[in-house]
């Protein structure tokens, strides 16, 4: 078996540790690891995973097995470890499996494999006015592709930062949005103008100050990174303000533990709309991945729709929004800095509440634009340049 | 006031019944109104939601005011009815509220005002082999703005339907889903051309059968529209095939739990990868919204990863997946219909799946074009119809 084409993800997977023995009972099959480890594994997850060109197609490296497709109780016939290491499989319908032991050791399912690759994943850094600002220079950006990774990286864990060096040529946001990948298209558009108007649609498009949010909460998906590109600042005013969501829900989950379930189990419908537009959507503002960890913060007071709770839950709720608006206003969480032209923002929108300052619009011109990619494309493309 | 200027959201609200008496409490006002319903206003929800032009901006109509900018105990020094039927709060800080009745009315939060918006939120109606497809002609659509929203009344709580007389040609698609909103971009592209070819980074772009899938259970958020149109089809075979998922789910929930509530809880991996991405998405096969209610079906068996779960939870897990993917196979919920050129499929990828025939490739031509849309849009163009 040639294993790397075989390997349905792209990934290689180094021998951790050998395959020693292995042991066929009634439901599974049961393998012990030169390191001590033994790993069950079931029949249907055995057959399921087979990686021969029957079973995916070479060229796209996808499945065309269903499960379905053999019998409930397929046992294997006989099972052994074969001369180059890997797990062989004869199935009683005739058909054979072959697992290298890499590949079957990054997927086991026993508990301490489970833990070890939970243990792996990657962790936000939670921060506060201390942080030292993650900053990267935009040539380098573009010309070193480990440059990009950190920057990338940065992005992921630690959720702020900034990218200096930027031409303050109306559009160049495209091509610094395009090291990552396509831009998110809204009903703003592909790329947005940050500029006070008369005829605004949104509170963003005044000269007023705006309190911590995040950006479209209005959308099931909130955008994963939002970019924020200086042109012109001339303004007195307009500072920009971030706060890390993640560290705030934290500490409320410390300080105040009511609280922070209100805002994870109540419902907050967030709205927005103009001529063109009505967008709703209906979720709490703190989410849970599925461990229990912040994965989400959505917030946005002007676009916050009337709170449609139980009596009984309504003053539960206004005491945890309260509070939550309250911890964003702490000195301690808020990291103020003035953007400079040919200066950039890009953050998690979804955990790095942003606020301005208000400006005055009389002082001199200000002009930002704006785009937003999904934490889908970002997640892809670190995974693309650390192969 | 001008209560038609004050309300945030673009909406009317009728007079349902009036108000005839306010009663204040220590922590709350209750009204009564005259059809003999009694609704209780917490003190912060009253004055969260004060209409006036201090407290919302009237150029966007979003609000400047947040709660913690006023004292927590806050209370009216007065209340009172006015002559126009309004309730009136004067504020012991000196602010005044004046509330529309239609405006309260519709967001009541007594447990009988809840019930009533509950049961006027729009439902899906299942559907199965026998359905009658909901047909729209192209040209109705792009001149009629009510047949336009049945079609997108259709796409809501259906989520299956065909349009005819679409020219054909390649790029029409875009003026098409111009009727609802901007496209969904994806790696794929922003319209994707499915047609066999040899270096196929999918098994869409090959010409085997497809089993019954969602498109993109990669993402976070998959896409709420798909739309696929022929454009040219002279190969034998290729078919398509549509189960509705919430039909199959509801099934499954009757006649096993157990198996349906494994589909619920634990997430399964989803990855789609080429040279240049790499998604991944964990995640359960059905999603439940707050009410319980399924909202969502992730299914695509040949873009599906390693079962990652327990010892124990692995044959439940294999039990339950076994179970749907026999349930999408049985004739009872298949709908089976050969796309001509001209005719386009629209339906809600996260509900419908769907699965096409293997074609030969050397008996005639096949070009279909495809592309997104999330169901936020369908949902906002819903309500700028409506208005």
């Amino acid at each position: 078996m040639n294993t790397a084409a075989a390997f349905a993800d792209y990934r290689s997977y180094p021998l951790i540790s050998a395959l020693t023995a292995v042991q066929p009972l009634a439901d599974q099959v049961r393998v012990s690891w030169a390191d001590g480890r033994v790993s069950p594994f079931h029949h249907p997850w055995l057959r399921d995973n087979c990686p021969c060109a029957q079973c995916v197609y070479t060229v796209t490296r996808e499945q065309v097995l269903e499960i379905v497709d053999v019998p409930e109780d397929l046992v294997p016939a006989a099972v052994h470890i074969d001369a180059s290491g890997c797990l062989c499989i004869d199935w009683q319908d005739g058909h054979a499996s072959r697992f290298d032991p890499g590949w079957l050791r990054a997927h086991a399912y026993d508990d301490a494999s489970r833990a070890e690759r939970q243990a792996g994943k990657p962790k936000s850094r939670l921060w506060d006015n201390r942080l030292e600002l993650p900053v990267f220079d935009y040539a380098e950006l573009k010309s070193d592709p480990q440059v990009l990774l950190q920057w990338l990286l940065a992005l992921r864990d630690t959720g702020l930062t900034q990218v200096r060096g930027v031409p303050t040529e109306p559009g160049t946001l495209a091509e610094v949005a395009k090291l990552i990948s396509f831009i998110r298209q809204t009903n703003f558009g592909v790329l947005f103008n940050v500029q006070s108007k008369a005829d605004a649609d949104s509170n963003a498009y005044t000269a007023f100050n705006l309190p911590l949010h995040s950006d479209l909460p209005t959308r099931e998906l909130q955008p994963g990174l939002q970019f924020l590109h200086c042109l012109v600042n001339d303004a007195e005013g307009g500072e920009s303000i971030f706060v890390d969501g993640f560290a705030i829900a934290d500490a409320l989950r410390q300080e105040d533990p009511a609280a922070f379930r209100a805002l994870c189990e109540i419902p907050v419908e967030f709205r927005n709309k103009d001529r063109h537009s009505d967008y709703r959507c209906l979720a709490p503002v703190i989410a849970l991945d599925s461990l229990g960890q912040v994965s989400e913060v959505r917030m946005a007071n002007f676009l916050r729709g009337p709170f449609d709770a139980s009596v009984a839950q309504m003053p539960v709720l206004y005491g945890a929004y309260r509070r939550f608006i309250a911890m964003t206003r702490e000195a301690r969480f808020r990291l103020v800095r003035r953007l400079e032209p040919g200066q950039l923002w890009c953050f998690d929108n979804r955990r790095t509440l942003h606020a301005r300052n208000a400006f005055d619009p009389a002082s001199g011109a200000r002009h930002f634009q704006g785009c937003y990619i999904d934490r889908d494309e970002l997640l892809s493309r670190i995974l693309v340049l650390q192969r």
